[in-house]
Formats: C-alpha cells, sequence, structure tokens
C-alpha cells in the first residue's frame, strides 16, 4: 500500500506486550513482536521461512521464537539458530526479516522502512506524554477504514457539535473561530471560542462556579499519523496552561489499505488522582471513538468509490483547510521518499 | 448496472415512511427518504456533497436533513441551506442530487433516471388496490438474486405445485391448461384449472360445501417489474369474478446487481373484515416468499454463472414462455432507452 | 481448478449415505449424490437443465430425483424420464451429466475425469481397511485449504513433536531417522526411532511394563491424493508387524482451490472391542486434525500469496523431501493429462 515506509508508527501501548507473541499487522505485512531477555521487545516478519507458518503461533523462549510448526528457532535478529530435525543444517535462507523497534512514552515505535534509515531521533517529540503536572489514561481501537480519513476526522474538529455532544454545546460551530496553518511540514487547526457554555467534560472538572469560560482546541499533525490535541477551558482572565486542560495524544498507523490501529492517550491536569474520573474518561473516549467516530468514518468511506479523497471530488469548505493541507504534505512526502528509493535503486 | 431508467419503482411502502430518515439502495445508489412538511416525501442522494457522511445519519428538521457529520442543511431539492460554520458560506457544488417522487396507491414511487421525464402518468394502473371490494395486507421482503430471477419465478406459476404445497394440490400441473400472450410490451400468463380441489388458502375463504372448483391464476407483467395477479376459485357456473379472489400485486425494485427489494399485497374479496384471516394470509405470504421463493431462487442463482439467463443455455420448456417473453421485451427497452441517450448525447 | 481428472476421489463414507440428496462440491462442481433403487449410489450434476435449482433440493423416488422447483424428474443416468406440464414434451437438452461410482471400502468413491476411463482397477489399493485383525473408526472434516498444503503436512510428519504433543515425546524429532524415497510415482517417508518413551497414544494400547520402545512411523502416499500411514511401536527384539500398531488412511478430495473435503479413518490391532478406546482415538484424532493441523494449515496458507508453493519461495529442508518429491510427481501427472487432452482435442 501507498504509505510513508521510513518513519515510527506506533505498534502497541508498553503495558500491551509481555513474552507472549503478538501478532499485528502493519502496512499489510504481518509482525511479530515479543519481549525477549531483559523485556527488549523484538519484531520479525511473522511468517517461518521454512514453511510460512505464523512465528506468532509458536512460543517464546528468551530472546527466541521456535515457530510451532517445525521447531525451528529464531533469534531477535530472525537468524534461525535451531533447526531440531536430523543433522540440524541451517540454511542461510532461513532467516527472516526483523524490524527496528524504539520503546519512549510508553509506547514501543516500529519502522517498516529501510531499517538503515531508523533513528530513534525521528521518533515523534510527545514529552507531554511524561509530564508531572498530567495524569493519563490510555487506550486502543481500530477503525475499518483508510487511516487519511481519521486524520481528516481528527483535523476538523467542527465535527465534534454534530457527532459528539458530551464534548460540545449546541451551536458552538457558529461562534467558534477557526484558523489552520501549516509550519513547515506540520499542520495546526486552531478553534477558539470566548464566553462558551462549560462543556460536560470541562464541567468533570471544574471547580469554580462559572458558567461560561473561553474554550480553545488546538490540534497538530506531523506525518506521517501523529496527532496531538491541546484542549482546555480558562474563566476569563486565567491562564489557559493553568486551568483545567485535557490534552490528547491519536497515533494512527496503517494496518491494511482499508484498516487502521488507533492508539489514544487523553491526559488532565485536574482531580488527578481520581480513579472515578480516570473510568470516566477512559469509557466516555472509547465510546466516542467506537460508537461515534469509527461508525461515521466506516459510512464516509462507504460512500467513497476509492481512498483518493480528492478523486472523489469533495465539495470542500474553510473548515477543511487543517486536513487538506496535512493530505497534500503527506502526498509529497510519500512521493518524495518513491523517487528517493527510485534513484537508490538506479544507483 | 443494467436496468431501465426511465421508469417509476416501488421504494416504500407509504406507511412505512416517516420523517425518520430512511437509507435505501436503488440501482446500486443509495438514496435517504424521508417524509418533509406537510408528510410529502423527499429523495436525496444519501451523501452529504461535502465529506460524503450519508445523510441518512442526521437528522430531520421540517423538510431539511440535516448531516450528522458537520451539520450542513439541505431542502427537499437538495440545496444546502444552511453551513453552520465561520461565515457559512455555501458554495453551489454543496448541492445533492434529488429524486422525483410519486405517492398512490398506498406506494411510495421513485424515479431514478433522468429527472425531465418524471410523469405521472407513467405509473402503472393498480387500481385494485383501491377497490372497495378487496382487504389488502402488504409486506416487503428481500431477495439476494437478480431480480430478473424473481420476475421469472413470478411469472412462471407452474413452479407453484412443488414449492408451495399450501397453495396447489398434488398432480396440479398436469391438469393445467397454460397459455401465455404478448399484448404490445405486456405480457400474461394464464393457468386455467377445471374441477381442481379447493386449495388450503381458499378453503380458508370459502362457504359452500364443493370440494372441487375451477381455478384460475392469470399473472400480468409490465415493464420493468410490475405483476398483478388474479386468481380465484369458483364454483362450476359461477361467475369468477363474483367467487373468492386473492389477487395479488408484486413490485420489484433492484436493490444491485444481486439483490431486489420485493414489496408484495395480497387481497381477498371474502371474509373481509376477519383479523384472523388477514394474519394467516400475511404469514402464509411471507411465509412462502422467505422460506420457499426466496432460497429456491438463490439456490439457482448459484449455479449460474451470470445474471444472464440466455449465456447460461437453459433447456426451455414451454412454460418458459410468459418469463421468456418478458426477458425480450425489457431488453429490448434497456437498449432502446441507452440507444436514445447516446443520441441525445450526440445532440 | 488444476487437479488430476482422470483418477477416483473419496466422495462420502458409505455409511453416510442414504436415500436423502447429499450436496457435495468436488473439484469447483457441485454434484448430487443419493442411494437409489437396491442402494446402489447414484451421482449427478447438482443443477436442473431447466432453470438450474439445485437438484439437492428435491426429492429421491426410487432411482429417480425430482427436481423441487418445476418437478422434472431424471434417472441414475441423468436422462429426465418425466415433465409433469402440460403434455410432457421431453427435449434432448433436459439430460444431466452422471458421474461413475464405485463403492469399495466402506468409501463411496467418483470419477470426475472422462466417464470412458473410469475403471475400478484404478481405485487405490487399501486392504487394511478390510483386514479382520484390526478395529477401525471413520472421520471426516473439512480444511480451508488447497489439498497440497494437506498432503504437504502428511507427508512430513516431523511437524508431529511441535504441533500433536499427544502424539510425540520431546526431542523426538532429534533422536528420528528419516528417510524418503520415490518408487515410481509413489513417494513414501519413514520416521524410525529406538528406545522411544512410549507415547500417550500408544500407552493406550500397551500391555507390557515397558517405558520404551522401538517407534516407526511410514507414510505412503500415492496419486492424486491417498495417503497410508503404517505406525506402530514395539518392544526391542519384538516382530513390530505383531506389536501394537495404529494404521491411518488419509483421503483428500478438492472441493475448490482453496477447500478440502479429508476423509480419514484410524485403525488398531489392541483393546479391538474397547468402546472406551475407539471414542478417544476418535476424539483424539479429530481433535488434532480440527484444532491443530486445520488450523495451522490454513494460517500457513495465509502467509502465502498464491497455492503454488514453490512461487513462495520457501526455505526447503530435508525433511521437505518427500512433500516435494510429490508435488512434482502431481504436478507432472496433471501435465501429461492436460497434455494428453489436448492431444485427444486435436484428433
Amino acid at each position: 500500500m501507498k504509505v510513508l515506509k521510513n518513519a515510527w508508527y506506533a505498534a502497541t501501548w508498553s503495558h500491551d506486550l509481555d513474552d507472549e507473541p503478538l501478532s499485528r499487522t502493519f502496512h499489510e505485512q504481518p509482525v511479530v513482536i515479543y519481549r525477549g531477555e531483559g523485556g527488549k521487545p523484538i519484531a520479525l516478519y511473522d511468517a517461518c521461512p521454512h514453511r510460512f507458518a505464523p512465528l506468532s503461533l509458536g512460543r517464546v523462549q528468551g530472546d527466541r521464537i521456535k515457530c510451532g510448526y517445525h521447531g525451528l528457532e529464531f533469534d531477535r535478529k530472525g537468524h534461525c539458530v535451531l533447526n531440531p530435525h536430523g543433522k540440524g543444517v541451517i540454511a542461510s535462507a532461513l532467516n527472516v526479516r526483523s524490524y527496528p523497534l524504539a520503546e519512549r512514552y510508553g509506547m514501543i515505535w516500529i519502522w517498516m522502512g529501510d531499517p538503515d534509515r531508523a533513528d530513534e531521533d525521528k521518533l515523534p517529540s510527545l514529552p507531554i506524554l511524561e509530564d508531572a503536572d498530567f495524569t493519563w489514561v490510555h487506550g486502543r481501537t481500530f477503525v475499518n477504514a483508510h487511516y487519511e480519513l481519521v486524520i481528516d476526522n481528527l483535523l476538523d474538529l467542527s465535527h465534534v457539535e454534530f457527532l459528539h455532544p458530551f464534548l460540545a454545546s449546541d451551536g458552538n460551530s457558529s461562534r467558534t473561530v477557526f484558523r489552520a496553518e501549516q509550519v513547515g511540514d506540520r499542520v495546526n487547526s486552531y478553534y477558539d471560542v470566548r464566553n462558551e457554555p462549560i462543556t460536560a467534560l470541562f464541567r468533570l472538572l471544574w471547580e469554580g462556579d462559572e458558567v461560561e469560560a473561553d474554550l480553545h482546541a488546538y490540534m497538530y499533525w506531523s506525518a506521517p499519523s501523529y496527532l496531538y490535541l491541546d484542549t482546555g477551558m480558562s474563566a476569563p482572565g486565567e491562564d489557559p496552561s493553568k486551568a483545567p486542560r485535557v490534552p490528547g495524544i491519536h497515533l494512527l498507523t496503517p494496518e491494511t489499505e482499508n484498516s487502521t490501529h488507533y492508539f489514544w492517550a487523553m491526559g488532565r491536569n485536574r482531580l488527578r488522582d481520581n480513579v472515578e474520573i480516570s473510568e470516566m474518561i477512559r469509557e466516555g473516549t472509547r465510546n466516542a471513538f467506537e460508537h461515534e467516530d469509527e461508525p461515521m468514518i466506516c459510512a464516509v468511506r462507504s460512500r467513497m468509490s476509492s481512498n483518493d479523497l480528492f478523486a472523489n471530488k469533495p465539495a470542500l469548505l474553510p473548515i477543511d483547510e487543517g486536513n487538506v493541507r496535512a493530505r497534500r504534505v503527506l502526498s509529497r512526502l510519500i512521493l518524495e521518499e518513491e523517487g528517493n528509493m527510485a534513484r537508490q535503486a538506479k544507483v
């Protein structure tokens, strides 16, 4: 599938991985992930080179994974290190592809492109996930549609009033001042509203007796599919960075042309030890993504003839500026990468 | 799909439509139908021109339907009349196709072809549905096969003895005199049997003490897919038009190349106020269509390599005369229509 | 699909067939099988030539099967012998293909190729199924994959230690002496181990107090898809043919390019009247095939780009010698058959 190859993609939240092999598909390639010795994560192509049995059906032993069909064993680099049959000859063709991994911000990141170009400096910068002022809940869901439709959804928050009644008040769209900007290859969408009724979400965290406050929601996208939402409400004159905030992280990893792994985290700087609030935010977010966004995104896809948005001739509006810019940046980066690979192939 | 475009098709029984948006696919096009102000039915292409969200996921407000994704509103003509964001600019590309509708005989009819040619005079003539001498029950089912296979089934009632034991007596086929005729573009199949055991269906309505009577079943087809069955049993010498009759209406609307909306109505001129008999006829008809005809039609389709009956080289019998004629008429009308459109496109 | 046509294929165990029509697909062709007069099995193409209704939805009357849609009746040769409508004319096009059958070893075999070449002498020789020294249990399962992947599985028993813990002891593979040979168009895989812990299966049948014994497992394949497994354990110095043996018969019939009928039988020469042991072997075998082999074979297929093993570039090992030879023999026989048919078509 058409995708930016040389980039880090979210593979699994760290706390969801142990020494049980985890089978996941990224960019239409099956991958097995597990923790080896010392807990270090390992990712291999999920098919034994002998007869193509998924290695994820086998067993992890230290750094090794043992195929469940004929017992061949592979190390963290994908080298076959044991053939249990007869004289145990190991041909070099018995190696399997391994993938560079990085573990940061509680996430395990995978590099599906050229391993020689894997560089932890290219990880997205998400320090807020480790900011001591915030408590986070994490989740994972699955969207049965192309990942760019999910980016469209996130970079265009004008849908919130209509799709997520819990998160916006009636008429919010008409009161909102919207602005999108592109800074290099990054795209930001800014939504500001003054004197907005405090939403049901912020009501949970609100301590004063105001009924209205200023709302901001700033969504930051960088390629290929990292999104950070800075949102909060502040009483007039209050410093927004000190007022109640509910930042969000959205990481999308293409599974296939028509499906997406969606990892999310929601933070807050109020009532941070309240386990009930954590649970409400977790369930509310899951509900919004799984019962409001996901069905709508899939319904949208059902009306499109292909994943190429522009080929479907949408009637674009000013609210689309952010997501249209992001689609153009991403297309350009993919084309550039293809061009680079073609040039390298010539040399 | 290959279908006669400039014709009225049954869309929904009137009593099944209110101001909740109804999503249905006709001729492979998604359509949303709802009642606007004064109960007048409205049909629009079921995808917002902005980002393709199905309008049927939105809400009806008077004549308008409001998209559930970004809140755009459309009127009964498909014109966008409200953009709730920012300055609310409405570009002309924001219009969506609307479809001509007609409401007659308790049915809402849709015109999927050229709107300028929509003409209520072209509605089928089904006055018996409003005849004061008959009580009717109505139903709707769904066939997972091309609509012409359903026409084949209905224009060839010789299957009744074998597939519907409730509706015919053993050996009925050998006693039946069958005749098909084509009158212009209409096709009729006539089945007559003298001194036939009164069938289980007519036994429900029979008041005399005869055990045999004359049975007639006359099926009238007109393009594209309207069928009217005049059936009854009469004691020897009795006027068949006064004797017990159970007329039927069958209206087929292609959903896709391999699926069909099937609307039916069954009338009777005896025991007209008997609610139990109504219920028995409703359930018996539903059972025959859903558990006898539909599975057989789908099984037939599973053995064909395409929906083109003749390409499958059937071994035709005299009983096929009606449905073969109807297939030929329909093919010719579709070809003529395509020819006309090609000519118009040239001009 | 690409398959050896002129050969007998297992269609159904004899005890699973009576006068109820059985619908099965072989080589992508729908076939109806039933027992006619005197219990003789009959197989016809499972579609009425008139309108393609599956004959298996009809009823058997003596040697005849009566179509459930319009009542046409066909005899054991597929000749239409009754048209119940009007004058009952029967055109010659009303005949349906019939298939040669043979009944032997408790199995009904079908010949999908040229009927003139059907010859019972070409049935596989499986006398052990009728050997008075053995008690058998029979079964049938279904594999959602190409039949050659099942042959691969059976001709390479080196997987047993890893996939079937009930059938082999830890480390068995490293102790096994393996040899494959091709004798004409037959392929045999031989596995021998000395002083092997008695496996759980043989423990059921063991009467002595040994804890170790010699194990042999000899798999014999002949084209297209007949496999006979001679396996047993014998105390040192004991005649293996007299020691506990659990022979197996595996008969594979391609349903489609991606699915296989799998008929199996397991015999034993010990505790032959013990019904509990029969039940344990039946359930153990079913469990191994349905919950261990079948999911693994399907998982393997999910990682292949086509059913052509060699196009997927497997990293072959010495343990693959038997199944690679069998694949080559089968490919050659299919090519020869295609060549013969092309030559005959020219003449």
